[in-house]
């Protein structure tokens, strides 16, 4: 198991971790890497990590699915980040051989932060 | 394995399920716990479970995404409940390290009912 | 681990692939079974697979959430296939006993292909 940090520098973001992941699993034999973020306004994702428009559209098209102005009952203003990070989910989990993802081309394993910029963890698992 | 049943009370409602997880994974050393429902219209979500707000404009938001009122082809009237558990997902995988899951400080775990009330199952698998 | 391939034929489409993954389960002891795709415009989902309306409703029902036509940044005019790919996800996990997968009565597994037609793989791994 390994944990890391970093600090998001915005209030939307998609951070991409994939070296971050794939040099821990790095010379591990095979199974499943599980990775997990311990916070409830952020998720992890995998999805395009080619052209940076794919995100920001991903980004842009949550903020019309679960708009940040609405008379929510929570106080703290960010209930529309909840909503998001339920929607992307709090893991994600990739098959491993040879020390190695199998993601495919066009796959990257990103941090979203939807209420930023905060310090955030990562939990990276194998099993 | 561990298969914990429990019956919800309302149409909707986030049923706070962690401390019947962390029992289970007590004194079991490390890994994951994966934690999944068989059902086709609730799920299995991770988020605050300090502010019970949080929950409430979650559901909420999730009616606004998948209104319960529109024209659906399948006639049980719970089209929008099905809409709503592909969204949230019927399971979970949380890190444990010494007998206890390495959740977030606000992070709980939530059986989310979308078309109750009803009797609801949850299995619980640690590897 | 084992991979299997399959060309969808619509642009949109719910492909129940439930015994494929029984096939491969059939025999082993326990534990879990994880079901991935290593592609960013599909997605794995369990939902009901006995009235074929309901996958229907989800995929209409997706399609309001995140509309094809719409004036996104990614030029390859498949934004709207990225965002559903994320809510689905990309992969689920079930318990096994036995040899069997603990799915639930209505519970089936399905390719959500959201920018079809395709050649898809999915890659089936036990813990």
């Amino acid at each position: 198991m390994f944990e890391f940090r970093f600090r998001t520098s915005r209030a939307a973001e998609a951070r991409d971790i994939t070296n971050d992941v794939a040099g821990f699993v790095k010379g591990k034999e095979g199974g499943l890497v599980h990775i997990y973020t311990p916070h409830t306004t952020c998720g992890i994702m995998i999805n395009e990590n080619a052209d940076p428009d794919v995100a920001r559209d991903i980004i842009e098209g949550f903020d019309r699915i679960a708009p940040e102005a609405y008379p929510y009952w929570h106080k703290e203003g960010n209930s529309h980040a909840h909503i998001k990070a339920v929607m992307v989910g709090c893991s994600v989990t990739v098959p491993i051989s040879k020390g190695r993802m199998l993601l495919g081309t066009w796959q990257g394993i990103f941090l979203m932060e939807f209420d930023g910029p905060r310090e955030r963890k990562v939990t990276v698992t194998i099993v």
